[in-house]
């Protein structure tokens, strides 16, 4: 069961829920968000009316979850949500294109990936510079120095920065570059984490864990809405599988199957999710064609010569051909792509 | 390494190709097409020139295969395998797609379904007979029955029949009725039902199994390609992972991986690959998007009281705006659905 | 619900339980064993009394049984099933250990590793003649010549003979040579194969799919059973998993799952479970503490010339070796290994 | 490539040796331990002789590494690591048992359970405090309350304390109190986390990710071996596959295949690898047997009213009467249960 409170409700009105609640036998668990304030309940409330929470004063609805998210349910929210990301919006009917490194190496190797990308069609930036390797003798991220970058790039094309988050203890330096964080696979059940993005009011993109299913995803999204921060994305990137031809199985089933479960955006990852350049536009345009309300690539001017991933990044022109296909299957979808920023200031 | 005869070779020119590949200590493993006879040789032959070889009379050319599936490659034929099936081609530019119930039932349900699918876009219909069923105590299907019916299905709609065969036993009965010769996920690794699928001249549909790897869909195929039987219609269907909120999951990335592997055509079943209806239309539309070029769609009248797989079935009128979805993808890729056939007779 | 008939039953009694199923909307299926008939009765039972069949005349017992397989489930038959291989006993306290090459390759080889494994301890002698193989190019096994080859060795070790059959045409030239038949992982949903098993009175030692779960597992052998054959003997070989340092990964939890759900007796092969011989010893040695009836496992004079699985294949002094480290985990255990063969002529 | 510098090596000898590592185009790493300090080399050093580095003064050895961890190697440490951990040694000839309940809950349950393993033969003490939790609205541990309640069982026990850490902002406070610092398999691969626990000198118990490689667990162990810990527990929990009978797939291949490839003490989780008590035993029985040098259990005085993992602990009696088993297969291995601690204190 969800508790929504009134916009104007008074904090002894809370106080009252949450003690009926407990009358009850049951666990309050209280979500102060922007916009609202809600508090789930945790217990077996099956055979307990509603009635009586709906008859207390400041609350505006009571809707009952069978689900184990309950936030993150469409049984919650029936309709798409929908929030700003600094000059788009996500999770309607515009698709969202994230492109940019794996790693930021340079200054001009991200200024140059920010303006082609632009150029081809992004409406976002991504770049690492915190980077989970598998081995600690590998190139682990140029850290605040590459936030600095960013930011630059930013300024230069007007496209906000998407940037992975390793741990809350990163979160002040990041709040002041940053403007979507990613939460990547191998963090998906970091709960700190999770429970420091639920502080922020920042979007976060959450990757789903390589081996993890849709509940256990829908799961750590409710770890972040429950903290109060209702600007999740949810991130297919590939599971883990026995098939060695790919560096992960896409699993599209799960675009259609989170559409129906969660009103959070979904978008797709096709660089991990396929872990070879040559099938990126495909799977790209698989993940439209299933609904999919946007994708993150990795684009390298030169992925020869890329720090990590460069087997799985694009060329600029290659982006800029998967772009245009892209475009083509949002348009028999009824849908298109967010429009480019306007440049802010030419390099 | 591939030695592929003349169409005129004489039986003198061949045994001299088979002699000389013996003298290099390597096995020739001879396959007599259709159109063309071919001498595949196995053993190391990657540091074996090909001149001795592109030198005997009779022989068209020499062609260097790396993957152990040496007929089903690419490379052995860069082009795509576009072949007929009874009013369509499959492989080229136009989208096929097959409908049908899980299993024949009765006259009446597959002459309805028939009619159903064929009226919405199907260009071949599709029907089980002999059921591999995990219970013994399921449903097994009607044997002859469900061919005679299948057959007045057929030449009331002009529909070629798309069936699953399930031991090599079965091949002489089918042979009577059948047009495309469905081999199941649970058979891929039949080896003498491959190898009886070798010897005939009508198409295949090989499904994937549902652990199997690429290479390894690619090796089974190369049984029948071997036999002589150059048409093999290769059929993504789902591959088993830890995910459970679907019956299988859909490995979208092999429709790229595959189209770049083999020449050979490549469809999509949605049903198997879901197990839910309501998932269907949103894979039928990314598997076109990602290139494939076909669908295999589960369709009953009466989804509720199939007798087997009814939860992953459409109703007609679900599968008619499935179709509709479809054809806008397929215009979005260039493509076009195969045009339907003609009514023969009506029921 | 499980009807098992009284020894001396009419055919008159059978008739009527079977007419009293059905009267409850209920299907009826009748295995005849050996030594008992049983109907499995299907359907919805649940709210169904057993005493109006425990009341007709020929009923010895009526079992309630919850799981899907019925004559295998441990419900049906609490004691655990043991039954004689021509000089041994499985499934009761005695270890049972199978062993011999992959593919018989000769008569040489194969008298040769037969003296050596009996010698080393082994109770029984596998060996394969109709080889499954990935690619059509590889050698396929010698067919009747391995069984000829098979039985020498039989007459001179007085072992029984293990041989895989992968297709119900093959039983009849089989049952002449073939003491325990054995069905591989790639056809462990071969139900045509599984239904001609049924019909036979010789033992089955059926391999789990490589993604096959334990459940299917074991309605694969209702299939069996339900034919009549009551003689089958569970193999866990290893699953396909993401795990690549292994060929498969060894379910190990399955011998406690099964020796849970089921009475039949259940063994290992550490072969393929591993695929690395330096592997094998270990596994078995895991596979008996964890409860396992046997073990199957691969032995070649010469593996590195083995037609195939060499790698996988132990030499038969390391199977000496592993066996007396079995011996001694089977002692902790409370089990023996059953006695080897003695000679009947020596070669 | 890895360089061990001579115990009584000069800063300089240090600095030529990284100069001369970068001279050759290759990256130095190095590592300064308790007793030996290294430097291992990164990059494509395959085709370059180790005579320049071992010429150099100050270089006690250079060994050659071919898989990409190095310190965790058994080509670096071919003899086994044995370390100290209050009272008992890992990793030599016993074997080593970690029991007590997945969550501390309160004073009286974590001493009852404490004195009740050590009575039955556990050499230390588990508990949780910080509980990573699928569910935001799941109890998420007591904190440092639960640390206070640990000391006092191991003042009352003699036990050493083993703790799951899941943050590095937790490692002040817990260093006041535990004694072996576990790693749980959702953060193998928190990389912040083990850099951290690279530079404390206490034991790490490392569980492997649920997803995770054998390689990608051994990569995870470099990390905190490459901080200059050398006292890293490996351990098996079982991974995700298809099968759902149990939680977890036990790969009881990953114990010999982990003692081929590295020195690091190895044991294994029956209670995550399985799911079901009942499980348990056989599976810690299969452990022993496959060379595994200890076992981590969850034991709890009353699972039915466990806060977490209820289902898959034992009771403390039928620990005992796991641990008699297990001693049984210990000694069919030729090793022993290490012995129990002398009370300090009764409670």
């Amino acid at each position: 069961m969800v508790i929504v409170m009134k916009s104007n409700y008074t904090p002894q009105q809370l106080e009252e829920v949450v003690k009926t609640v407990q009358a009850h036998g049951l666990t309050p668990h209280v979500s102060h968000g922007v916009e609202t304030t809600i508090v789930a309940v945790i217990g077996e409330c099956h055979t307990i009316p509603s009635d009586p929470f709906e008859a207390l004063e400041g609350v505006e609805s009571v809707k009952r979850i069978s689900q184990p998210f309950k936030l993150a349910s469409r049984q919650f929210l029936p309709e798409n949500s929908v929030f700003p990301i600094d000059g788009f919006r996500i999770g309607g009917e515009e698709i969202v294109l994230i492109a940019g490194p794996c790693s930021v190496e340079s200054r001009d190797q991200i200024l140059k990936t920010a303006h082609a990308v632009r150029q081809a069609g992004a409406n976002a930036l991504r770049g690492g510079v915190f980077k989970p390797r598998t081995s600690p003798y590998s190139f682990q991220g140029l850290g605040e120095e590459g936030l600095e970058y960013l930011a630059e790039a930013r300024q230069q094309t007007g496209m906000p920065i998407v940037v992975e988050i390793t741990s809350q203890t990163q979160l002040d330096l990041m709040l002041k570059y940053v403007d979507v964080f990613q939460v990547g696979a191998r963090n998906m059940q970091n709960f700190n984490l999770l429970r420091a993005l639920g502080e922020i009011r920042k979007p976060v993109l959450l990757k789903r864990g390589m081996s993890a299913t849709i509940e256990e995803l829908l799961m750590s999204a409710e770890y972040i809405l429950a903290g109060g921060n209702h600007h999740v994305i949810l991130c297919e990137r590939g599971i883990r599988t026995f098939e060695s031809s790919t560096r992960n199985t896409t699993d599209i089933n799960a675009i259609p199957v989170l559409k129906r479960l969660t009103h959070l955006p979904v978008i797709l990852d096709p660089s991990h999710a396929t872990g070879h350049a040559e099938y990126v536009p495909a799977i790209a345009r698989a993940a439209i064609a299933a609904g999919a309300d946007g994708l993150i690539v990795e684009v390298h001017p030169d992925p020869a010569k890329a720090f990590s991933d460069g087997k799985q990044s694009l060329k600029p022109e290659t982006f800029a051909e998967m772009v245009r296909q892209v475009k083509a299957i949002a348009e028999a979808m009824g849908r298109r792509i967010a429009p480019v920023h306007s440049l802010v200031q030419v390099a």
